[in-house]
């Protein structure tokens, strides 16, 4: 893990980007702590780190002010790391498919999540590598993510991450329904009903799945992107519950 | 409305029982409100007032301390008012549907909630007439209920209610799916997920229909009482959000 820029956001909060081997990555840590803080992992959507990044700071300012430091980590074939010419060609049959109003086979979800999810859980484990190596970091360690593939085998396969919030806004291979059983840490789902890109059954039957005795729905209406800034709170709620 | 009891609890709420007609009820107001208050009804459970009174109040008791008046008023046929054979048939029916794992019909439906919706609603509307005529008590209105279809009726008929935080724990005859359509007002639905005697389907389509911009779903673990006190707490801020 590597420094590449360092930058005092007012008096409360520092931001460091840095490389992970070839992975861009942000931390913020709490300007003022004395004692090793709680970490939270923020996946960023699939637009890349660089687009994301209002939405990125936005809650590492808040996470921050609670005593919490941030980090997030470039996914795979996102921004500015290297395209996948088999998940470009996976996306655009998606996309294809709900145009036209055909169905989305598994074949497709399958192509478009699985190599994602096998390529992105190892790289947040190397983060979480390096960054609990800090002395700033402390635990317990939660994790918010987008893609829910992703943070369910995280919930699985990663015993350091005590609880996560999880996106119910991608569709799901079958494979991952099976993992999503074996996951016992507490979850907070978010669901946007009305998510136009989103298969509603699909989310339910995942959250259904969940093996976690604690596990909560919020269902909120508006589209993908209209998850209402008091669902967010909640949100660090739950993280409060469960980390501190 | 008359009140027939009044008793400090603390230096900070007034708890009167009252009657309205041959109907109990209690109101709980802050005490040391300077002006007008806004005001929340909570329904009780069918379990009558008694039964539901320590729940009741704990309610009224954070209420009451974030400024807000609290009433409710004893469900037709529950407590001590007089049954109704018609009911108590309808529940038998029910329950011993649920035992033997039959389906539960659109007709013990029917006669076990709508009678009680037509009943229970003017009762609730004449209980608003009166508490709002208190010059302690002033708007905005919030509903907090537990038998859905109620709330329901009420957010449609009712203009004086502005927003309702919705128990989604029993069955909905398919007619007041008609009404949900005609809500508008922002909603706060909870469900219990693993709820045993209760149709989770049910509860999401009916989440499904009803007609507002604003409507949230929240679902946790735990059976028909297992509400968790977080869960509470989230409803709390959507009538803050709302009524302040």
């Amino acid at each position: 893990m590597q420094f590449i820029s360092e930058k005092r956001l007012g008096d409360d909060i520092l931001e460091r980007e840095f490389t992970l081997g070839e992975i861009p990555g942000i931390l913020w840590t709490p300007g003022s702590a004395f004692k090793p803080v709680p970490l939270i992992l923020v996946s960023p959507p699939p637009l890349g780190l660089r687009k994301a990044y209002p939405r990125l700071l936005a809650r590492a300012r808040q996470a921050a002010a609670e005593g919490y430091a941030v980090a997030t980590i470039e996914l795979p074939w996102s921004g500015d790391r290297p395209r996948s010419a088999a998940a470009d060609q996976a996306r655009a049959d998606l996309h294809r498919a709900l145009q036209v109003g055909e169905p989305v086979t598994d074949d497709i979800v399958d192509r478009l999540i699985l190599p994602l999810v096998d390529q992105a859980v190892p790289e947040w484990q190397a983060a979480l590598d390096a960054l609990l190596a800090r002395p700033e970091i402390g635990g317990p360690v939660g994790y918010s993510g987008g893609v829910i593939s992703i943070g369910t085998r995280l919930a699985v396969v990663e015993p350091r991450i005590s609880a996560a919030v999880l996106f119910a806004g991608s569709f799901v291979p079958r494979a991952i329904f099976e993992e999503a059983r074996q996951v016992t840490i507490p979850l907070h789902v978010l669901l946007q009903w009305d998510d136009e890109g989103n298969d509603r059954q699909m989310a339910l039957d995942l959250f259904d799945a969940f093996g976690s005795k604690e596990k909560t729905l919020h269902a909120n209406m508006g589209g993908h992107t209209g998850v209402p800034q008091f669902a967010g709170e909640e949100g660090n709620r739950f993280f409060t519950r469960h980390l501190k």
